[in-house]
């Protein structure tokens, strides 16, 4: 969340707001945007996307009109975007072949019946100009595809992050009909972690040749996983890739198992000759099958929807305070000295919050 | 953080404050407190953490003073308490030996010429009425050395949380002029993040027999961790537990590194016959020693301040927001919402933040 962006603005969302209220074209457009994505026009849902994942303050009173109209359709078919969508994460480090594992999964899951849609978050898109999924064509048979939908990583991280703005894209991609939802991001940055929160099943993909598969990936990320795959698992690959899953597979039992109690597999695959990924689909199967019979399946969801708010909320109130520039000076004062370590965090903290500053 | 500890009590604050500000009596208590921990006195050291722990929060305001006066000893002192006191953080679940493996390892360090604090934190002491460390007389030799101070958990989680009392009360510790500071949690609960959080070294303890020693033991608990101790490696057991500390070395090559890019040694402890002991403060030391050569040690205890300091700042507003009955009715309707599913948790958050709730 970026500071500026908040802004004494507060004016601005106020006017927005008004304007809204009393403006029968924003309403009729939110519900105009809201009707096309439902009745699965494509353009409708991109511009929808485009208007959640906006960096403008003065956007987020009509992103906000478009989810409450999803809200309602959501309200009324609900047992179908409750139950039957599965969220698939899918992290690695760039160069494990994240692209065309995703290529060959969707559109297998395609052939199996399935809509999909495929979401990145990568918030160094920013940093670097570069972005995941960016070129669409990395993807070309998956994107030609009617049953598919592809959109790359927002550029901005404004307004909750684009981990928030992925988030809001899965509402609306399983609005729009789509029930298999991939969320691709590399497994080196902050993102993981959030998207660790927004999907069912987390899926990390590994490179064949004990050790140096996890170089670069962040700590946790291997705990954090329901599924491993080592993948590129073709060719003159295949015994490195195998000792290497024998390698996971001693090693997991050694680590606590996942909250939702199934053991975690490691499966081998390869894009190429496409091997292994009908067991992937089966093993992804038989999780949400299992995890729906032992209550698993809501309880997550709930706990992660219900974390998420928290999560924002706190973010939103810290921004706003941030905003008012003598409190931003103030946090910086404190913040140098508990840098230093000469002043307790919650010290700090305390009197920040209960400083004058909005005045 | 309670929400009703918070309460529209502001004006209680606001009195307490105005009160300190005119009472020499309480100035006087803080600053007594303060000379009186930093000249080392026991008890006026207990009566500062008493003070810190307090939930009540009329009694934040000589907190808040007495932690600024502490402050400003150690920015005059900043070369000792900065540079030369070392951080544990020794996590398991119950029947590890916790409590055996501190004492030991206290005893040693006091007679290697350091003075010795050791703090708990246990959120589920409150809960259940007990607590670890609870019972001093668990920890008798250690508890009557000179150079020992031994605090149990404590029993609330007010004002931020029993972490954010902890801290402080490391705080207060290492101004008192006790150099090594350990930080028992258990392994099973929400507090081993918060405990890496204001720890240098984090010591995970396993029992020997594969598999079974990480039952109960929080999913990432494992991959925290600077250094694993395979403890009760005594008597029969010395078998299963070089088998299990072999099994941890193989595998945790396959786990990402540490941040501070030392490899995670693994070895072996008895706190009975004290064999492995040596070992490890030996490789305490000499993570300290490399990671101050590498900037790590000054940059995680910076980065660590300072994420603590934001925490604490979300959650306090979140807290003083959530304080208005109207404001946290709304809340639980959106978060129903939430929870089902039908509403996108940033677009509840945002109409909370920006609900007029204050008026």
């Amino acid at each position: 969340m970026t500071k500026k962006k908040f802004s004494s603005k507060k004016r601005a969302i106020d006017a927005a707001l008004e304007r809204i209220r009393t403006n029968r074209s924003d309403n009729h457009n939110a519900i105009e945007i809201a009707n096309g994505i439902i009745n699965g026009k494509l353009e409708e849902l991109a511009r929808g996307i485009t208007l959640i994942e906006s960096e403008r303050l003065s956007d987020r009173p009509l992103a906000q009109l478009l989810l409450q109209e999803i809200k309602s359709f959501i309200e009324e078919k609900s047992h179908y975007s409750q139950i039957d969508t599965v969220r698939i994460g899918i992290t690695g480090i760039p160069g494990v072949g994240k692209s065309t594992f995703i290529e060959r999964l969707g559109l297998d899951l395609i052939k199996e019946g399935h809509r999909v849609a495929v979401l990145a978050v990568d918030p160094s898109s920013k940093r670097t100009g570069g972005s995941i999924l960016g070129d669409k064509t990395r993807m070309d048979e998956l994107a030609v595809q009617e049953n598919a939908f592809i959109r790359p990583s927002p550029a901005s991280d404004a307004l909750g992050g684009v981990a928030r703005a992925t988030m809001e894209a899965v509402i609306l991609c399983e609005a729009a009909g789509y029930n298999r939802i991939i969320v691709e991001t590399v497994g080196v940055g902050q993102s993981e972690t959030a998207v660790r929160e927004m999907v069912d099943v987390f899926c990390l993909l590994l490179i064949g040749g004990a050790g140096d598969e996890v170089q670069g990936i962040k700590r946790g990320i291997v705990e954090m996983a329901d599924l491993i795959i080592v993948h590129k698992s073709d060719g003159d690959n295949i015994a490195a890739c195998a000792s290497t899953a024998q390698a996971y597979i001693n090693a997991l039992h050694l680590f606590p198992p996942p909250p939702s109690g199934e053991k975690v597999d490691v499966l081998l695959a390869s894009s190429i000759d496409g091997s292994g990924h009908s067991q992937i689909r089966e093993e992804i199967d038989s999780l949400t099958k299992l995890w729906k019979e032992s209550g698993w399946w809501s309880k997550q969801r709930a706990n992660q929807n219900s974390d998420r708010m928290t999560t924002h909320a706190r973010d939103l109130l810290l921004a706003q305070k941030m905003d008012n520039p003598k409190s931003a000076l103030l946090w910086n004062k404190l913040q140098l000295e508990v840098t230093r370590g000469t002043r307790s965090a919650f010290s700090a903290a305390w009197d920040w919050v209960n400083s004058d500053s909005d005045k």
